[in-house]
């Protein structure tokens, strides 16, 4: 049963006025007397530092060549995919990564930023790509050394060679180090043997593996001399020209997944394969031929960790193309509830457009600002990003940080992108359900890039532990009184100084004006005085907690920081929410003229204000805001939300997606097409005289 | 990239104890040295008053000719659930709502007991024969009058005539009342003449519509001697034995779906098509011969709302269905977070279970809680419209609360299903997004069921509005001294007293000796203060915000309400977790034995203080929780959960699945034989005396 109406009503002729009646809200930045944002200007400031790129990779996927169809059957779809990959090879998109001696740009900021437009063609051609350039090309260009790089790069680029990243296993995920996969070194041979000791130890879920992988990057344990070295990156030719597995190579299909078959998810077993001693990707540990273990990294966890950092793109084109999916959404959903319209008023002139129903503006605006948030956030990380990779600012603590920043943002746009999906999904109803309006295939197409490359629950207990090491560092050999003072939280400004991340209290240029804050009672200083004063305070008290555990025994240690590792987690959410925020505000107060940064500071605000109600209990229980206050918060989210609602579609144009980006029908303005045919009917049946009467207005006769 | 560790570690072959060492926490009743459920006894209470009917009906769906499967095209898998409904008539699965003289049991209860096992087969052999049984059969025969049964109900049943249920249009959705399509009365002919004038009044979303559906009934605006009498129904057909359109009569395929392709969902249009006066389902309106209307209901806004009301089993079916979803998906994910591990525990013993972490244990387990108190709530929803339905307690009243009822719970369902699912999904990692493991597809599915049947946000805003509407009447005439005591919140304890609804204080037959409640500060009595205090101080203060609109203008009225829109419908959803913790309250205290009693009271803790967790900012910003106490609310849930961590294997055991209904491979087993192959051959390894040493063990010699 479709539904009841929500109340009583007259019958549907007799209430309408033909040519539509006053809207209940402005819906546009005139109506409203308001000075509109200049639309153009904040493209340009969300697309940001490679904004040429992405306008070029925008162009680009305009070529309904890239684009998916709903429904396509999955065999048909990993070749689309596949053809899809080369004619990348032949626009240039593969090769903005890689060294310039083959061919390369080696830009590696532009490389990201021209790869999350993938995401508005087909999110598979977009992690197959990332597949084949960022996970089983960067494996060879950031793990091996030369010889591997001239041997392979430009087979990798030009697509002659796809390949598969093996390293997560069915028994093996988040927890890398623990692979099963072996890589001995057989010294009379000078080859490695690569061999799956057990069904668990199966290379799984990985794209290229399943048909079109003609090696693998693997990761194994290195045995040398009944030594295990730890694990290593290995390159393993998997098929020959036939596309038939080599001797000892087996597999299987993953078979349909949830979303993203356009890709040839599966499973690899090894049973003895020998590897020349060179196809060791050497550049972080070495085999001699005589069977001698070399590093430049002393410390194996250190070695580990700096191996599976140089693959940290992964997560940096991840967290971009989420946040640009959810864009999309947005863009979608607001046009469409800016067209809609259902139910009458109940003041007798036309249906209310859904987004003036005040739930609906709920529903949605918060998370327009949230995006926004994650444009800013996001150039912010392919920045740093770029200064590592490019050499300019490739430091030990840089590269620390931006793991940090990476796997924060990741987990935080990644889950957004999900939620956010599914609340435009619904707001469009039985429409939003349709594949042709894409909500769908992006809800089901970017639900595992919540766990994969790094599950999001562990990323954010990663980032919490780095916050707690931080803590740590800053409070060696404090005495109790320093302590104490810090849990007061007076001089807590600067504990997060030094990690890199962003450092509290200075990096934010300028909170704006307070005559622009919308609100007298939570000004923008007074925002981050909240959601910073918040994460230092989780931080000390789960540090606090954790206190003990050093002069506990290992499984009454590992106890305690059990008992505290939802707080942990939240405390690293906390901190990710912050970076947003400030990027935010850096990002608004870049804006040009003075319209249009009154417009994005009111939906700074309205962020700001929402990450405080989410937490408002927390800010009640530990003092930060009075009960009225507090109260009052929800209040000013309304407001601003009705505030926002006539800059509403203007804040989603300003994406800048192109109709063959949108490709959404419910998007196009069919829907305002249909009303005005209706109303036209509607007034062509009253003038004619002919209309039916109600029946109430019957009865009063 | 997938993740790094949590923390630096050692080599994996070192760190084995080959047999795997104790667990972190207790993984049973017994380790835990508590009772144990009995898990039959809890299979009986939550299957409800109709067990047996659920009971056979799940023997049935062990068939696999039942069963979805993955990836198969869109064409196919239509095709493969119309050959199932037909194998559901076979079966009798057709008949148990029908009158016994058509062949039919008369058994409403039953038929929707029955009905929601169908989702663990597939969710759209469950929709199809919603569509075909529950909405255009369900039409005839409780819109309909004897002569409608007579001619069409038992081909209905048995499916010589797949039918359509045409209500929704492309233009109109949840406001029904508004449809464009027109059934025009033809005094000379004896005939209604059905017209769609304009594209916007096309049907839409229909299922049977693209392909199978030989007739639909029809919504339409009923019109006569020029009066338009209101929304009606019409049996008209739709094709003939060749399936081909009859004159008149076209249409389109609405194509892929986000899920439920195994239904053909599709558009109708009607040009001047005639049918026989005797074709409109005349139970609540008529036209005589000489276009004279006639109706047992004067009040043309009554009969609209009694002619929706008769279709309230569609609702109903979609509560049950989900929570029956989201049980399945449950049982998925604990069963593999109770075998799979990941990471040691860093006290040198074996890998860490899943679920002994914490945060994963707050994952899963208050949405455990969640499922319960559905189930439980569930089955006096279906209780109530088995009494509405027999004609046992058919009141207008009854009818009433019925209509709310469903609404509240079928919105919370919905909802939950798709939140639990999707962390169900996550929770379970690379393997959870393989269609094989289920839990993408259930989301893909039920994802329309948060917006079919009725918007969940609009039936939420219904139920507010009932809420408010009993809150007036219990103040009619109130003067101001009595609204101040009732504001003040002590005397409010019977406000919706008489709504029909579970009346506060008096349906919950026993809060459970407090001795068995687990925590000291928030027993079940203080739970239920907290809930109920809240539902009716937000509906006191919305109505008293509301007040002055009697005294406005309709668009000033309007505005007002729209203002508070968003508090109203999260005071109905506070009702309805209220709704949800009483049925789960009475629900525990039928356990027959102590010990299911206890774990069973932890679990109805769990969920009372998750909800008042949700609400804590609530709680606190109006007084009804001191910091102190808001303060340890997360620590009790976080205690909960550790507490029912050694049950929830059991608890998810006594939803009762079999592995025919569960079917995912990461339930079955695999992942511990898996585990206990690699242990196995570590432990082989280790007595060979040729296990690689670690490269740390080497630097110490």
């Amino acid at each position: 049963m479709t539904d009841a109406a929500v109340r009583p009503r007259k019958p549907a002729t007799s209430k309408r006025t033909p040519a539509g009646g006053a809207p209940t809200a402005p819906h546009t930045a005139e109506q409203a007397h308001e000075s509109r944002i200049d639309i153009d200007a904040v493209t340009d400031l969300l697309l940001g530092t490679w904004a040429a790129t992405r306008r070029e990779a925008r162009e680009m996927v305009k070529n309904p060549a890239f684009w998916r169809i709903d429904g396509q059957p999955m065999a048909e779809h990993r070749e689309r995919v596949l053809e899809q990959l080369h004619l990348l090879v032949e626009h240039g998109g593969s090769r903005r990564a890689y060294p310039e001696e083959y061919g390369g740009l080696n830009d590696n900021g532009a490389n990201v930023a021209a790869y999350l437009e993938l995401v508005l063609a087909d999110p598979s051609l977009q992690v197959k790509a990332g597949v084949q350039w960022g996970l089983f090309g960067s494996a060879i260009h950031h793990l091996g050394t030369k010889p591997h790089h001239d041997k392979w790069l430009r087979d990798v680029m030009n697509l002659k060679i796809p390949g598969a990243f093996a390293m997560t296993e069915t028994g093996h995920g988040s927890d890398v180090a623990a692979v099963g996969t072996t890589a001995t070194y057989d010294l009379d041979t000078e080859e490695f043997v690569i061999h799956t000791p057990f069904r668990g130890a199966w290379k799984d879920y990985l794209g290229n593996a399943a048909l079109h992988g003609r090696a693998a990057t693997v990761f194994a344990q290195l045995i040398s001399g009944g030594v295990n070295y730890g694990v290593h990156c290995f390159f393993v030719p998997l098929r020959d020209e036939q596309g038939d597995f080599l001797p000892g190579i087996g597999g299987e299909d993953d078979g349909v997944k949830g979303g993203l078959n356009g890709i040839d998810n599966g499973r690899l077993h090894f049973d003895q394969v020998r590897i020349p001693r060179e196809n060791l990707l050497n550049r972080y540990g070495d085999i001699a031929p005589d069977g001698t273990y070399s590093s430049e990294i002393a410390s194996p966890g250190r070695r580990f960790f700096t191996m599976l950092g140089a693959l940290v793109q992964g997560r940096v084109c991840i967290e971009g193309a989420a946040t640009n999916a959810t864009a999309l959404a947005l863009k979608i959903a607001v046009t469409y509830a800016n067209q809609r319209r259902q139910f009458d008023s109940g003041s007798g002139s036309d249906e209310v457009v859904l987004l003036d129903y005040a739930k609906h503006q709920r529903r949605l605006l918060p998370r327009l600002a949230e995006v926004y948030a994650q444009h800013f956030a996001g150039d912010e990380l392919i920045q740093k990003f770029d200064g590592v990779f490019s050499g300019r600012k490739d430091t030990p603590d840089e590269r620390e940080d931006l793991e940090t920043l990476a796997a924060a943002l990741k987990a935080m746009s990644t889950w957004n992108a999900l939620d956010t999906i599914q609340e435009c999904r619904e707001a469009c109803g039985g429409s939003g359900f349709l594949a042709e309006n894409r909500l769908v295939g992006l809800h089901q197409d970017l639900d595992v890039y919540a766990t994969f490359e790094g599950d999001n629950t562990v990323l954010l207990q990663l980032v919490g532990k780095r916050l707690l090491s931080d803590f740590a560092k800053q409070f060696k050999g404090a005495d109790a009184a320093k302590l104490a003072r810090f849990a007061v939280g007076q001089t807590a400004g600067r504990v997060f100084h030094g990690a890199g991340l962003r450092q509290l209290g200075q990096a934010v240029t300028d909170f704006g004006s307070t005559a622009r804050s919308v609100e007298l009672g939570l000004r923008a200083d007074q925002q981050h005085d909240l959601l910073s004063g918040r994460v230092q305070q989780m931080v000390s008290d789960v540090a606090g907690r954790l206190r003990p555990a050093a002069k506990l025994a290992p499984a009454a240690a590992a106890a305690l920081f059990n008992e505290n590792q939802s707080e942990l987690i939240e405390a690293a959410r906390a901190h990710a929410e912050l970076l947003q925020w400030e990027a935010l505000t850096d990002g608004v107060n870049r804006a040009g003229d003075e319209g249009t940064r009154e417009v994005l500071t009111w939906l700074r605000d309205l962020f700001g204000l929402s990450l405080i109600e989410k937490h408002l209990a927390w800010h009640l229980i530990h003092g930060r805001l009075s009960t009225q206050r507090a109260a009052s918060v929800s209040r000013y989210i309304d407001r601003l939300c009705a505030r926002l609602r006539p800059h509403a579609q203007d804040l989603v144009d300003a994406f800048g997606f192109e109709p063959e980006h949108v490709r959404a029908p419910i998007a196009s303005g069919a829907e305002q097409d249909r009303q005005q045919e209706a109303r036209e009917y509607y007034a062509a049946l009253a003038a004619s005289g002919t209309a039916p009467v109600s029946e109430k207005s019957l009865k009063k006769k």
